[in-house]
């Protein structure tokens, strides 16, 4: 009997390395065989496993697949889909379970954050369910880094290096500029539950007075009294203040602090997110000059200042995936596990998908500082073997060069999904 | 009689390669000598001039030196200050000749965009009005591109490039996520006046369908509907679309967008900036789910993306202002002049400072497609080789390494300025 065909899809927001572990998965499967058969991917995701739009990774050359590693963004289109609950409603199961017969797919390779792994544990229970042998391996990625069990999660390394980076050019920045002009700076970062992206900013700096003089985090309630004093000591001790705010700033009832601006003047909610909210309380009560920046996607892209780490930990989950499905593996996720510190070793292992689904993993509170503004030596430890490491792509006309993945469709087999 | 000390002097907001000019003038005063005494650098710019707080930089190694060129920000300080004009008050002007004199200064070198270069003007002058030998040399810098004379300034290909790569960056982020999330990404650059900036986003895309799929130029009045009317073009043909937007976008009747959004409940001004006007502009006409980042100072700070062609204009602008001043020149500015396209080649020339002061030179007409939102090819090939070449900075721990040079302050010899 021939070996099955595999299936590698990405799901959820994209990261600057997701890529990498599609590289791995297909270099690991291309060495593998014949303990494989052909390895698709699915066109936004787990939509292309419903509606049988499969890419044929076959047809890409050695280089193609080098080149698709270096590229950010999700290449093969990636989705935000919940599939219903089985004992709900059995038709998307179904129809996975046909299109995997029809393209004799019998692995599956699902990329993604939460809950793109309660989606892989759902499909790793299908086989049973639907008497089919399926086999589902969980590969870790999200900048958000709050996947269970892994020590790390793929993307959140490059998305930690981008804030420490990008705080420590702006802080240099407004402190030239204080004397007269900018005092305040705010640098706005994704982590809408878990403060790990906002940690990564304390990275900046590394001794007394450096910046960022204040991070905001989810799991700090926020008190603005003590936040403006904050603000006023660090102006009045360094000239200049610095704060990496995670979006997820909250006060102590829970309302983030994005939600807190009221309505604007025709009834629409304030706009604009949290920066502005702080800009306007650092205004009004201290009269001080301020400017922020928004990261948003730039922070989950910006392949051409991805960590050689994280690259690396992206490549080897895509590879030791298929491995594990090699070894006959199932309803698992790769996980990143650290065995040193110094130096920085690690190595992969196998977490069961129902300890990974559904759960979150919070920043430690020994990682924040007494007062609640800053990062601890503990915290330190943990991320800077994360953003260690320089991986730039290939740059042409100054620009980097992010080559499109041209793949042939998988002739279709099925009516239409409807 | 020995040779006049020197005095260089940062000035307006900083960029990525400011101190790669400070490097320049350094480093060919150095090798000027016995045609120059002493190189001091300003503290805080034309302040530090006024309060006698003169930074020795022979006190810096060679290598603290080349160190300093890769850092960004004012590595002395900078400041937004204009002076009075002298028919006004003569006070500030009698105080600088007063400290010039005192410390043997005979040469000043000023680094800055447009209201610095009306400071060095009214400095070359005064030489003559206040019979004390005085030679003041312009050095171009600013992320805005809009001294006149000079074909580019030192500051802006390296903003130019930022923005170009980010673009390009979250457009694929975008792009893999549209299909299920995200349909419409903007991007807001500086560019109050002029739309360099916002140009160069342009060179993020090369084929037809690329992103960005418009830009917004403050010289392009905006018309709401036809802008709404593109943004549902691009989501319908390419399934999402990337707004760059400069924050100087206006309505014909001049007002800017940013200011359009009207007062919040607590008749607040609008908060915010550009980009949430127009996202809150796209969802209650389109509906699409959208996402905004907002580069502000890290456009203009981020060296570990510096443009090596931008880098090499900035040193050779300190060097060449060393070589006028030597040849005896005054109330002249260094400026860029394209020799060639292909390849890229320039030279430095010395534009007459009355010709630049309070002056802006705007984004050619022609550089604007017909349709108002996207580039031409003349602004291709003015655009292209400023962006061109990559020049990272040392990185150590994962983190570019920007270091502070630390320079004795000169002895003051004057009771302080009130």
């Amino acid at each position: 009997m021939p070996a099955p065909n595999a299936l590698y899809a990405q799901s959820g927001g994209p990261t600057a390395v997701i890529n990498a572990t599609a590289q791995g998965v297909i270099e690991a499967v291309r060495n593998a065989r014949p303990a494989f058969g052909k390895l698709y991917a699915a066109r936004n995701g787990i939509l292309g496993a419903l509606h049988e739009q499969l890419l044929d990774t076959d047809a890409a050359s050695a280089r193609e697949v080098e080149a698709l590693g270096q590229r950010p963004g999700s290449a093969f289109g990636t989705a935000r889909y919940k599939l219903a609950r089985f004992e709900d409603d059995e038709r998307e199961y179904r129809r996975l379970i046909d299109v995997f017969r029809a393209h004799d797919i019998g692995r599956v390779f699902f990329n993604g954050g939460n809950d793109s792994m309660d989606t892989a544990l759902k499909l790793s229970e299908l086989g049973q369910r639907l008497d089919y042998p399926l086999q589902c391996i969980g590969l870790p990625k999200t900048v958000d880094n709050d996947l269970p069990v892994t020590d790390c999660c793929p993307g959140f390394g490059s998305a930690a290096k981008y804030v420490a980076v990008s705080t420590r050019e702006a802080a240099l920045d407004v402190a030239g500029m204080a004397r007269t002009s900018t005092k305040v700076f705010i640098l706005e970062v994704m982590g809408r539950h878990a403060g790990w992206i906002a940690a990564a900013g304390g990275l900046a700096g590394t001794g007394s007075g450096d910046a960022p003089h204040i991070i905001l985090f989810p799991e700090v309630p926020f008190e603005a009294e003590r936040f403006l004093e904050r603000v006023r000591e660090s102006v009045e001790q360094h000239e200049y203040c610095v704060i990496v705010a995670s979006e997820g700033a909250r006060y102590a009832n829970g309302r983030f602090l994005s939600e807190a601006g009221g309505a604007d003047a025709f009834g629409h909610k304030q706009l604009g997110g949290l920066a502005p909210v702080l800009a306007n309380m650092i205004r009004e009560s201290l009269g001080y000059k301020h400017h922020y920046a928004i990261c948003d996607y730039l922070q989950r892209s910006a392949r051409h200042l991805a960590s050689a780490t994280d690259l690396s930990h992206a490549y080897a989950a895509g590879k030791a995936g298929v491995e594990m499905a090699a070894d006959g593996g199932n309803a698992v996720m790769v996980a990143i596990e650290r065995t040193g510190n110094h130096p920085y070793t690690w190595t992969t292992t196998a977490a069961p998908l129902d300890q990974v689904a559904n759960r979150e993993k919070e920043l430690p509170g020994e990682f924040i500082s007494e007062d609640g503004y800053g990062i601890t030596e503990a915290a330190r430890t943990y991320l800077q073997p994360l953003i260690e490491g320089e991986a730039l792509p290939p740059f042409r006309g100054g620009l980097p060069v992010y080559e499109e993945i041209g793949l042939p469709s998988a002739q279709k087999r099925l009516p239409p999904f409807e």
